[in-house]
């Protein structure tokens, strides 16, 4: 099975990433607005008992923290992804970091940078439209976030929540 | 806000449901497939809180118990919703009605029975053709639930997870 970490802001900052989500994201359907703190890893169903035991651990340790939305930005020209920035934390820095130790260990892509897509898979020339746009948009938010959410893949590539982790709690 | 709560089965049990619900429960992008043990009810952010630890203590009182699912039932001629019937439990109907108690207490339609809807809003002659079908197949299945989920629904009418509750903890 497939598994991922995120963290889900509130319906309020949910709604509005949904409102571009809805026609520049083809992952509209498949999952809510999300920063992802843990991406995709494989585990078996008693594997991932264990691993739920570890992020208890880390949510544990987890500082609630504000969550400041600061603009809308695009990882072009790495790829076509345009996103909501969330500003760098010591606190998300750190919820990152001990989500990828010891045995939450895993290969990663890219460097961290926090951030909640709204835009994907658009063509050079779309990019180009939209970005140019949104880029002109005061998406502005403030918000704590105090929990983080250990979520699976079906078959049909639809996310479905596995657990909730509160910070600072066991 | 619109809040409700449920049961998510396994993986492998989603995955049968979702196999039925994509052609026959217009419902199936916006929610897993479900056991809803309280129905939609709204509450603002600040009553959330409150409510939320009560639903922790009522977790905390829960106990884990086998899920069941016996045949493919339809709640026709009430409605045309065809479902997976899931066995009524000591430990389920004790669940359902300390999720009705007290400061939880909220009117109900319906008395409560278990179920996985699997299709829902046909037309009476759909829904006779789909349930001659589906109530000859086997669905029988087995396993063991140990969690409810408190879901809230986004303007697009999809619901994303506020906090899971793990039975017998706090």
């Amino acid at each position: 099975m497939k598994f991922g970490v995120v963290l889900f802001p509130s319906k309020k900052l949910q709604d509005v990433a949904n409102s571009y989500r809805k026609r520049y994201d083809p992952h509209y359907s498949l999952i809510a607005p999300h920063l992802t703190v843990k991406e995709v890893f494989e585990a078996s169903e008693t594997e991932i008992e264990h691993i739920a035991a570890q992020l208890r651990q880390v949510a544990k340790d987890a500082k609630p923290f504000t969550l400041n939305v600061t603009k809308v930005s695009s990882f072009s020209p790495v790829n076509n992804v345009i996103y909501l920035k969330v500003e760098q934390k010591a606190e998300l820095t750190a919820l990152y970091n001990m989500l990828h130790e010891g045995q939450l260990k895993q290969p990663t892509e890219y460097t961290f940078i926090p951030h909640i897509t709204i835009g994907q898979r658009l063509s050079d020339d779309e990019h180009l439209d939209v970005y140019s746009q949104l880029k002109l948009v005061d998406v502005a938010h403030e918000e704590v976030i105090d929990r983080f959410h250990l979520m699976y893949q079906l078959e049909n590539d639809t996310w479905t929540v596995f657990e909730t982790f509160r910070f600072g709690k066991e």
